[in-house]
């Protein structure tokens, strides 16, 4: 059987919670992760969804995931794709499912005449590195992404 | 007369474009300005709307802008504000105004419940640099953007 690439459904957020988990062990940041079922039902499909996803099943099992929403280049004047997570799981590596998965985002952006594709990746994750590189993609290496969260981001906004 | 932060309207639509290509001088990337004021106006006031804007007034005269979208964490299950420009004329800076736009933006993520306000800045652009971390906003130091544009992102849809 082959690998089907799929839109996500509601009945997949208990799959996509697990794989966010999963990706997150796999980055070593299991401590940051604070999603619920419901809070990924609201964003994804809810009245307002902020983001999309995708899954990926090979013979008939879902092996791997990718998260997704739109960003907006200011220079380009045209939105983007940014692709928030990509994982698929370790048993399925080496068969190109995150090629594929990576394939239906270029297509979904094309169709929708965004002007990029971008993701982030940690610096010390080379084989991700060298995939992507392998695929044409070019690394924003003169570029910091910084966040304010928590109490940082409370304090600036009451100051 | 005091600085203001007003959301942009579409009226703004000329500055705005105005304030993108001085921001792209200023970070030396005037050759990759590609944005009409069409573009803008279908992006930001159009019936899908992907972006916002704050203006920053002074003594009543427009003197910079904050561009922003919505992104998504995975790890929080919850929304997030990113930032992708923030620029100040020149003969108005020292004054606090970058700092009064990312207040706005702070109220505003945390208005909207969104976990985290995040934006990307040149590594040369020190003195942005040295701001962004007096208001508490952390490096992620350890993460690299990668984009896929133009013909690779093409190649890859149609590979």
């Amino acid at each position: 059987m082959e690998t089907v690439i799929r839109p996500a459904q509601p009945e997949d957020l208990g799959l996509i919670l697990s794989l966010i988990k999963e990706l997150a062990d796999y980055e070593r940041l299991s401590q940051e992760v604070r999603a619920s079922e419901d809070d990924l039902a609201r964003w994804l499909f809810g009245d307002k969804p902020v983001a999309e996803a995708l899954i990926a099943e090979d013979a008939g099992s879902p092996v791997g995931f990718a998260l997704f929403f739109h960003n907006f280049s200011t220079f380009l004047g045209l939105p983007g794709l940014y692709l928030e997570d990509l994982y698929v799981r370790p048993e399925s590596r080496g068969k190109g499912i995150g090629k594929r998965l990576l394939k239906e985002l270029a297509r979904i952006a094309n169709d929708r005449g965004c002007g990029r594709l971008e993701w982030a990746v940690l610096d010390w994750n080379e084989p991700a590195i060298r995939f992507y590189e392998s695929l044409g993609a070019k690394p924003m290496s003169d570029w910091t992404v910084f966040r304010l969260t928590g109490e940082s981001l409370t304090r600036l906004a009451e100051m």
